[in-house]
């Protein structure tokens, strides 16, 4: 399942956030939860995450101009606060709740495994958020990038190649010595496209332990781990 | 000397680098020395760091497109070679020496300046040096940056406003909110200028001990310390 990468030297791991670092379920239904204990919270975070992508498309097709993921995640905040009998916060409470995603908890696994994975790499971010909500998040989680790239410093979202490659010329590389690391198969494909080594991490419980995810391996990835922890032992870290 | 904040409740505080935070007189002056021991290292240094803003200028001014500073730094780089009589580097040396701006040492307070001061701030580059080099170089030096902030996410080089200004914008805050740390007036007075909070570091060694700098203070400054553990005493860090 693990073959030797088939570009050895890989400089700089990339790392895909929400659902690979940190738990994003678990912990917007907390934070909805500490607000209106009465919501079902793991609904809300499937429902505010779920409206993500469609967001992200309506920039890419330039409908909107170029927004900051805070500013997509209150927009689609704005639209579920009624379907969750949440129209009453205050516009503070809604402020706060907004800002939940700058306070996600990491899998048990990430603090020591990425200490081990910075110790041979170069350690970043490759995330829509943007770098304030990655930068708070980083600094609360103990999280130890050696620097925070997002889609606001390509001015594009991921999957464009703007971003993989964005990567690669950040740090005068060719993409083969950069990896992308990621819980999800479509950002992988869509950074071996671009000629990056791509690290496929298992996160079964990124939708609710309610709500067991596939986490096959698919052989195209140059690597396939439990967690971050496994990846480094696999990398030799 | 040292007022209180006139705006407390800084939450960011921006670093320029070269100068404030590393000491590239004399690691340029060592990198070219280890090449060739014949040549004046901190003439060569000096007048390395001397093309520095003109070439900025070009970018500028429109007659250079966009350009990283590796790139500016190895424009220069050419065009003192002959004088400097180092016409006969390889390729390979050529490029090495261009990034000995990414194995420039902090001065001494550096480190546990940041590390105290990181406690109660977050704590960012604001370069005109590219994200690749300013990574590189904490890594190398230990500099435990929250995030790498660089002309190069802002598509501006100090002082252009939109770099100060960037800094409050990707954190969400007021101008007042971030302060810039600095050992360089003209960078302090043009944040100023955009409202944010400016702290002098007195770096009288930053042209070389045998070129001492005029570090009297600026009564426009909110702060002005000594070195970066100066500054965390005067804040309380």
């Amino acid at each position: 399942m693990n073959s030797p990468p088939s570009f050895p030297g890989v400089q700089v791991l990339a790392f895909d956030v929400f659902g690979t670092v940190v738990d994003w379920h678990t912990g917007i239904a907390r934070e909805v939860q500490a607000l209106r204990p009465e919501v079902d919270g793991g609904e809300f975070a499937l429902a505010w995450r779920a409206g993500y992508q469609p967001a992200m498309r309506r920039v890419m097709s330039g409908e909107l101009g170029w927004t900051l993921i805070d500013d997509l995640h209150r927009l689609i905040l704005d639209g579920l606060l009624e379907q969750f009998d949440l129209g009453n916060l205050t516009e503070s409470q809604k402020q706060h709740l907004n800002k939940a995603w700058h306070r996600l908890d990491p899998w048990p696994d990430v603090v020591a495994g990425l200490a081990r994975l910075k110790k041979h790499h170069t350690i970043c971010t490759l995330s829509n958020g943007n770098i304030g909500l990655l930068t708070n998040m980083a600094k609360r989680a103990g999280l130890p990038w050696d620097c925070v790239l997002s889609a606001e410093v390509f001015r594009a979202y991921k999957p464009d190649p703007a971003t993989y490659l964005g990567v690669a010329k950040v740090f005068g590389l060719k993409p083969a010595q950069v990896m992308l690391v990621a819980a999800h198969q479509d950002d992988l494909a869509a950074a071996r496209a671009c000629g990056l080594q791509t690290a496929y991490i298992e996160r079964p419980a990124e939708f609710g332990a309610a709500r067991p995810k596939d986490v096959s391996s698919d052989p195209a990835n140059t690597w396939h781990a439990k967690d971050l922890l496994d990846l480094a032992g696999q990398l030799g870290c």
